[in-house]
């Protein structure tokens, strides 16, 4: 057979050499079970590293308290019925995370019961398996049998054919064959043929199936489960693991939903990949489109805040960190690639290992103290299948928890999931979330709010354009709202300079997302005199007169203004769509000063914008929570700029970091802002000169011209 | 000269006798200098632990680097022009921690520059202090001459004496009396003449004159100003040390202002007596009205939250904690007289140890790992100098970080500082505040919000009846507002029990804050299954028809409620006066059902307030930030209950601690109530019986009769 492959001709031919060579996929057979992540020529090992290494001997002992719990429940199989958050959903998830320790746990204590209870509930798993129709309560084109969703029936599978691996060679020839031909093999069939559409689609749901199924093929030494894992159920390469390597990921390692669904998204790929690389290594697939697995996971690391959050944007639910049980086997399987230390840092954080040849290595080191910090970048993180989809900036300064990082988001859409939110960006500072991106309207799995799935509020404020920092044109969201539009045109880098300790900038622009605007971005950060500034220009292009509007979100407390502004009586709705119904018009100033600004403090710190103002500029202060009936929004500040455009326009404003509280001495250190003046020097269509003129009398410039960014200060 | 005391008349016969005996204080001639605190005998052994006691290093590297920065930046003593916040102010603020850091330095390094430092400084006051009249931006009946406020320049006095002790050694006696005369004596002259009445009131600001005067008649072997300041300037006892510790602690160790005020009010209170101790250990003043000095220190340590941080209540700003430079003197002066472990566990948070015996014996004792976690205990806290003015109980469950606390407070008023908030509570739940107080309204030492003094916020809203957790008559705050009527009568404790693990209660009464208006509130803490539970019973017995209104706010997100509630499209205030003028009126409901709950989230934790309803009772959302036209308020969320009563009426709601949404494993655990129905069984003047009746069709029964408390589960 003659497999037409599309993507990197190259590689693709390679592979298909080894696999005509290896079609009998002998490695398997040979090394007995298990074989797909714990190795059986790795379990000695691994039990002498129990006494040596604390991380791993707990990994062990919570591996043992699940399982333990779980024989002494009992084995219980429900009857498919409840949608997600119900009792057989939660009960079906349950079980797999219990067969999956206890079959570890067997591996590596060797007591009998383990594998007893695998077994039976395997068994319990193949008497009710085939008697199932699709899931009564599914909600979409894709349903499970025992789950509502395919997609956790996929992740069903990841579990089970792992567990099941662990207690191979503890079943009978007569055993092994009951499981797979009336469990195993029903819910490969069930992927592969039935619900083929989600299988071959490039999309992290079809990794989580082709995983399953891949792995399924392994442990049942069936290469042609294999082989549609890697290239799809018609074996032509249009779907299947490499192609949703090859589209999924940027050749940086980004995953355009965003660094919350990359966290979830990664850990079939890193799981399915690990199991590839142990049992056909010539494959290489770590080095696949440039060893980009391994880069999924270092960029994701640095798509964190301070404290290991990742950065919000699009739909992302906020305490989610990389302390997470996905990101466990990404960083465990990093380390045991390459050893990075860095890795091993975020390793150690997770306080967890994989019980496997990688966690005893992560374990191995940590226990020898050979973690170094991990280190936050300044980055600039492409987007697209072929990296030329826009992306994402880190500008950074400073060190460990304190470190200040701009966030600036040009990315593409990101599917269903993502934001429109064109050439925005997030502040951190001193520890803290200064300026937020609201994530998503979400109480993930918290009943009471719509059973914990996206609520109304996720597409009627979250997603909007002015639920983020960044400029609204006619109070319309980017593309009207639409999708599927906006997921085909992304914004464009323009210049990145990240290479110096107190100066980096960024440009972006988009010429798209509103018809008949075009504008740019560009964002500095400047580190002078104990104070941090970011700088920021956004030049607007509008062949009609257009309304212009620059939220801006804070956590914190507003200290004070130069300006006067009124706050009324009656509170209203700032409008009536696009998000803007779910904004109170708390505060308002018409009369601005020419360099007007605000301080207000998050945490410790304070923190002054200031921008440049004319006779059209009006600021809103705004208060999210206008039209929420059911407490669905969370309560957050907001400040605005409106004005008006047609032609060019420039929008500069400053963002100085400066100051401190300390509540232990209670003495307060610079709370003033320190710039006395905005003026912009020049503005020509290739060059702008900005100057921020200081209270102290010195001043800080920046040029920008043709595509690059000059600081001057004196 | 027979002096007459009016206080505990055996104590001060004794003392009597001893100044008779010691008038020559011979003492202090004897054993030289330094003899304050950092005594002459312990240099040596202090010197000698530096190398074996990391923090006692430490604490020295510290002082040093104040001490080495000061000298680098020369003797400055500027002309006294500012208030508060201005240079002048901080600079002489500046001073006498850098002169009390250089002389701890000398003594302790030997280092004849840190001595010559401190004395270049003395000169420059005593050149200046004689020029000087009263301060020109004076404010109070009250004003310094170096200082606004003589409050500064008696803490001034306090740390200058020590740096003086520390050097006087090293000084000529021909520089002493330069020094002495022109500076010491003119200083201590302006507190015991012209402002004899500061020094002789009964009231901490006088603690810290008589703190100065009375180390500097140590030091300077003046008997009659020690006496002054034990006695007052007319050394009848009528004022002064022993009268101050009379009457401003309660024999529990509680001062009236609350905990905020008394970690600072503590500071010359313990300074002193340690002073006291070490050079006339015949006083016994740490024994003095049965140790209360000791048991103020260690009443303080539980007076906070499980951070650390006070019970906010009364003016306090919510950030400090224990962990408080002021503080340091106090543990480490306690540990010195006892050795308690667990004062201990709090100075090593401290993370810094005086520079004294004391500091030697807590760094020694730290190193030696000789901490034990410090426990915070259910507790009732009388208040008044007598122990008859009411108190504050803390009801506590489970351990450490999670535990729960739930603090009810029917103290008295607290003079000046003090808040309108009769029969308040506080709940604190894993980790986090539940149910806060508000506070200060005070952004202490932020130029820009009123030069960092109290806003007038503090009066308009923060003491205010309420901005508290407790009943409201009419719409009015208690005593209508006036401090001097709320400063004569206090509430009453009626009962408590708090020796039981999972129920506690306590109950107290007010029959003066409202005229023609009794009311008791009864507040229990139950365990049970997992959960935790508030029961409130509030008994009001009004002679004309009132309106009632039981606020209560919170911190977190709304889950879901049992009833519908409208939020409006505009929103205004509640009410025009009396704090009501600062709540927006965020949500209503008017049909609620016999037993209405509200769930809402707080960090991970989730929260369920229950209460029985009539067709007269309405509840609010509330949200603050009103009439607030600077953002001076912290924008906070409310509810409130509002019903009406003639005769008597009694309020019963239950708040339930449940649940736990995991932000790692994205799991979330008992989101939901578990009360279905709140019951009062029965209801007469002496007995009250209420029954929650659980989802799980369990029953908790309340039973309260002669007061006293039972509870059953079945």
């Amino acid at each position: 057979m003659l497999l037409r492959i599309r993507n990197f001709i190259g590689i693709s031919v390679l592979i298909l050499g080894l696999f005509s060579c290896n079609s009998e996929n002998t490695s398997v057979s040979e090394s007995g079970h298990p074989l797909l992540i714990l190795k059986k020529q790795n379990v000695q090992e691994i039990k002498d590293g129990l006494s040596l290494y604390s991380m791993l001997q707990s990994s062990l002992e919570d591996a043992v308290a699940i399982a333990d719990k779980a024989i002494l429940s009992g084995v219980e199989v429900p009857f498919p019925k409840d949608p997600g958050g119900g009792y057989s959903h939660e009960k079906h998830k349950q079980n797999y995370i219990e067969m999956y320790n206890a079959g570890l746990v067997y591996q590596l204590n060797g007591q009998e019961k383990y594998a007893a209870f695998v077994r039976e509930m395997l068994y319990a798993y193949a008497e009710l398996y085939p008697k199932l129709g699709l899931h009564p309560m599914q909600k979409n084109q894709a349903p499970g049998k025992l789950f509502w969703q395919g997609l956790n029936e996929s992740v069903w599978l990841v579990y089970t054919i792992q567990a099941y691996d662990c207690i191979y060679e503890y079943l009978s020839l007569e055993e092994r064959r009951h499981i797979e031909d009336n469990l195993l093999r029903k819910v490969v069939e069930f992927f592969t043929v039935e619900d083929s559409y989600s299988f071959d689609r490039v999309h992290n749901h079809g990794t989580w199936a082709v995983a399953g199924v891949g792995m399924t093929g392994m442990v049942l030494g069936d290469s042609i489960m294999i082989k549609k894992a890697l290239y799809s159920t018609k074996l032509d390469g249009s779907g299947g693991f490499l192609k949703q390597i090859d589209k999924l990921f940027s050749p940086d390692g980004y995953y355009a939903e965003g660094p919350y669904y990359q966290r979830y998204a990664l850990m079939p790929f890193m799981v399915f990949a690990q199991a590839l690389e142990n049992n056909m290594p010539q494959l290489k697939i770590f080095e696949y489109k440039d060893g980009v697995l391994k880069k999924a996971v270092t960029t994701l690391l640095q798509l964190t805040a301070p404290d290991g959050r990742f950065f919000p944007f699009n739909d992302a639910i906020k305490e989610k960190s990389w302390v997470s049980a996905e990101l466990l086997f990404g960083t465990n399987i990093v380390y045991g690639l390459n050893e990075d230390s860095q890795v091993l840092d975020v390793a150690k954080k997770q306080g967890k290992v994989m019980l496997s040849k990688q966690g005893l290595l992560v374990a191995k080191a940590i226990e020898h103290g050979m973690n170094d910090a991990f280190e936050r970048r300044p980055m600039l993180i492409h987007d697209g299948s072929e990296g030329d989809m826009g992306g994402v900036a880190m500008m950074r300064m400073g060190k460990a928890e304190d470190q200040s990082t701009l966030v600036f988001k040009f990315s593409s859409q990101g599917m269903g999931h993502g934001h429109f939110d064109r050439l925005a960006f997030m502040l951190y500072d001193n520890g803290n979330e200064i300026i937020p991106d609201y994530g998503a309207a979400r109480f993930l799995n918290v009943t009471a709010k719509e059973g914990g799935r996206y609520l109304p509020e996720n597409t009627s404020w979250a997603k909007h354009t002015v639920a983020h920092n960044t400029l609204v044109v006619n109070e319309e969201s980017n593309f009207n709202g639409n999708q599927k539009e906006a997921d085909k045109l992304s914004p464009e880098i323009l210049f990145s300079q990240l290479d110096n300790d107190t100066f980096q900038i960024v440009s972006a622009s988009d010429n798209n997302c509103y018809a008949g605007v075009d504008y740019k971005r560009s964002m500095a950060l400047v580190q002078f005199d104990e104070r941090k500034y970011i700088i920021d220009l956004i030049e607007v292009n509008s062949q009609e007169v257009a309304s212009l509007d620059l939220p801006m979100y804070y956590n914190g407390q507003v200290i004070t203004t130069n300006f006067k502004y009124v706050k009324p009586q009656s509170m209203r709705a700032l409008g009536s769509d696009n998000g803007y119904q779910h904004l109170w018009l708390e505060g308002e100033a018409t009369q601005l000063p020419a360099t007007s600004s605000v301080t207000w403090m998050t945490g410790t710190g304070f923190y002054t914008m200031s921008f440049l103002s004319d006779q059209n500029t009006e600021f809103y202060f705004t208060r999210l929570g206008a039209n929420d009936p059911d407490y669905n929004l969370r309560n957050l500040g907001g400040m605005m700029l409106r004005t008006k455009a047609k032609g060019t326009k420039l929008l500069a404003s400053v963002i100085e970091m400066h100051g401190n509280y300390n509540p232990i001495s209670e003495a307060v250190m610079q709370s003033e802002g320190s710039v006395e003046a905005i003026s912009l020097v020049e503005n020509t269509s290739n060059t702008k000169q900005l100057v921020l003129s200081l209270k102290n009398k010195k001043q800080i410039t920046l040029h920008l011209e043709n595509n690059k960014g000059k600081l001057f200060i004196k």
